[in-house]
């Protein structure tokens, strides 16, 4: 079995270098490169690593892969964090790097065309000089054909939406190697399947997405931000609750737990009160954003919020959220050495507080460390073991943690993942969640769309 | 090949009778009333109706429809506008009236689960106790089912989304007669490929929608209401561009050309200005609603707006909406006798001007006279032409103006339909607007999931 693919990926090699030339690359270093992602899952190098500038290009590299059943993965930058990129059947990996085009910016639409390389960053560079701006935020400068294959979000989803809704329209290469082209720039159609939605989250196993168009938007006239710490996970939680209930449109509103601000203030030296605690961020007008406020720490302090601490100066936000983002290195930071091992749960948010309490039980129960950080707006929240490389005990037991989280969130009418996907990782959760009926729907469009199950195979669609 | 079908009912209709008793009929008159909607399209009799009250007897009826290969035309209540519930192949109609129960409310996660025949008004009314609101508002009390099958909008769809952002989950079933589940409570997830979507807007062709989670909005503290004339189109357009720019989030903006002004106050007896007109309404606080209203009058003052009207009083806001509500009945009184031919378009909304400019002149260069309406915050209009019945040269004229319509849309980058959909009569027009890549995958997927084509047969999915 494992001749036949290699023989047919060499064939497909073959058909592709005049095509590619030093762009088709099967060096040890840049297998490697792409033989994993940022989890934990068993490394397998591909045969071979793509860099097409083109949709032409990825369409003749599927077709080559197709006529000799070799399997394809699209690969963004590699910061997935279930395995979504690892070529668990070998196959010819697709890194869109070079697909960087940015093609069209349309600030009278609110819309953004481009090549599914380009980063979230870059993007954001590009449209400084418009007041427009694309808010999708996962913690890395992912490439925007991979975050719309794991269906990302961030901390601004609660606001402006996850790529389930910012991505308007896509172009992809599908298993037989035609272009797809989904959605148009109108901002809502009632004409056809919404074949947008079935390939955003699709992580790569309906085809290879080459060209999106997302949704922008204008960056506020006023942002300010705001800290308050609070007795216990569940008053925070549900002053969250309220503030969801009255409407207030919070542009973030994240949630520490003690070990995490701890981290923070050691290494931001920030002097936050070791609690759990709530970061808002509010956008608009400066009298609607100074409003949002206000109603905000009324509700705080129905809820024992102390010391609400407004601000809407630049500086005061830009090292708030600095802290926030350099958590990861703070939390590495107090285990030299370490890893982040990271589970990633979301559940309807009148669960929520149960939902956390469950995961700090979990973390009181083991000899694992562990932190919780969430989006709480979205009911979503993560739960960070730092764990020592190569150390199976430690991996073993943040797994079966994780597994822990999801089985309660499953319980709890949530999801087995909020915005990090199911890759190989969770594969085995997709049935308890979705039941029977639907996996095997998702696996009949598999078959329809990618009959040889040539795209990304080994993974959801075909497994679960 | 009738006599078969034929044949094949009448053993369906013997195998579902002792279960569904005198709510499976066959009568001539509930046949007639489910043989057409509000469309043109020729009448077509279902061989029999059902109305099932729970989900098992919905896969009860399509169990043996599949058995007997007999078509399953699911019906909310009949105001689709494309011909969606004739069932031109024949077979039974599952009219999901009795399908009306509101399963639960949860105010804290902002979700209501419904079975699929709720209609909105009824949700509306369920929800008065709860400070929510459901804010899909196509012209009709349609059922919810009907509306996501569709993916209905209306007026506030700008602010609030439409059907497509509001279904959060839903329950279908399939041809097999299994029950497909899909989402889940919580607001996002990144798990399986994204069936809700699918569901939303197919139009019954994979499966019967029979139950319905979708997502409930506070209902703001502050409402106010704006009306402003304009010199011309280009100019109320423009308006509304800039304020789609600046952020501001109008809960409804409404363009009415000259024609749908004067309509207005002569059966509503309203004294606005014979002017190309934007009807306005903000929600908020009392503050950021008013604050919104001052900066979208500054707007429309840069683009030569007249005498922009706010009011902040209830009443004279219901009188402005129920005057814009009964524009129907307006429109019809200017013709005695006469029915409402309406075209629906949706375009980026950087080329609004210029689509409903087109329409302006096609309606100039036609015997028949137009009225241009539009939710101008989506790129979203309609043409509605007063035509009398059983005229066919009207009838082919206003058939002609439409076709006219949706080509210039497709050509601008828009649809072919924003909010009523394809059905039969706009089949046409799904490879246009799609490409043949696209239309190929979604037949794909209709067989995958549905391979006799028994579910709303002769359209979307088979046809196009």
């Amino acid at each position: 079995m494992t001749d036949t693919i290699v023989t047919g990926a060499e064939r497909a090699i073959e058909t592709l270098k005049p095509l590619l030339g030093d762009r088709l690359v099967t060096s040890d270093a840049v297998r490697t490169h792409h033989s994993h992602d940022t989890s934990y899952m068993e490394p397998v190098l591909p045969d071979a690593v793509a860099f097409p500038k083109t949709e032409a290009e990825v369409q003749a590299i599927v077709k080559a892969c197709a006529e000799n059943d070799v399997p394809v993965i699209p690969y963004g930058i590699g910061s997935s964090m279930e395995g979504h990129t690892i070529p668990v059947r070998g196959g010819i990996t697709i890194d869109t790097r070079e697909m960087s085009q940015i093609v069209e910016i349309l600030p009278e639409d609110g819309l953004a065309v481009v090549q599914s390389g380009v980063t979230r960053k870059r993007l954001n560079e590009e449209l400084r000089a418009t007041g427009l701006m694309f808010s999708v935020d996962p913690g890395a400068d992912a490439s925007l054909g991979g975050m719309a294959s794991t269906r990302g979000s961030g901390t601004m989803a609660y606001r402006y939406g996850t790529m389930r809704d910012n991505v308007m329209a896509l172009r992809a290469v599908t298993a037989n190697a035609d272009v797809v082209k989904t959605g148009s720039r109108a901002r809502k159609s009632s004409t056809g399947y919404d074949l947008t939605h079935l390939f955003v989250g699709a992580e790569g196993t309906l085809g290879v997405i080459t060209e999106l168009t997302v949704r922008l938007h204008p960056i506020p006239e006023a942002i300010s931000s705001a800290v308050c710490a609070f007795p216990d996970v569940g008053s925070a939680v549900q002053a969250v609750i309220m503030a969801v209930q009255y409407g207030i449109p919070m542009a973030r509103v994240e949630f520490l737990d003690e070990v995490a601000i701890a981290n923070v203030n050691n290494y931001s030296k920030t002097t936050m009160e070791v609690a759990p605690t709530l970061l808002f961020e509010f956008h608009g007008t400066p009298a609607w954003a100074e409003e949002q406020a206000k109603l905000v720490e009324q509700i705080t302090q129905e809820f024992g919020g102390k010391d609400f601490q407004w601000s809407a100066d630049a500086d005061e936000r830009a090292k708030l959220w600095q802290a926030r983002h350099d958590l990861y290195w703070a939390t590495k930071a107090m285990r030299p050495g370490c890893e982040l091992f990271t589970a990633d749960i979301c559940v309807p948010i009148s669960r929520l507080a149960e939902a956390i309490l469950g995961a700090q039980q979990g973390i009181q129960g083991s000899f694992l460390q562990g932190q919780i950080i969430g989006h709480v707006g979205d009911g979503n929240y993560h739960v960070a073991y730092p764990i020592m490389p190569g150390n199976a005990e430690e991996l073993a037991e943040a797994e079966r943690l994780a597994d822990k989280l999801v089985e309660h969130s499953l319980e709890l009418g949530g999801t087995a993942s909020g915005e990090h996907g199911i890759g190989v990782g969770k594969l085995k959760f997709l049935r308890a969640e979705h039941g029977d009926a639907a996996v095997e729907a998702m696996k009949a469009i598999k078959r329809a769309l990618d009959p040889k199950g040539i795209m990304n195979p080994g993974k959801m669609g075909q497994e679960g």
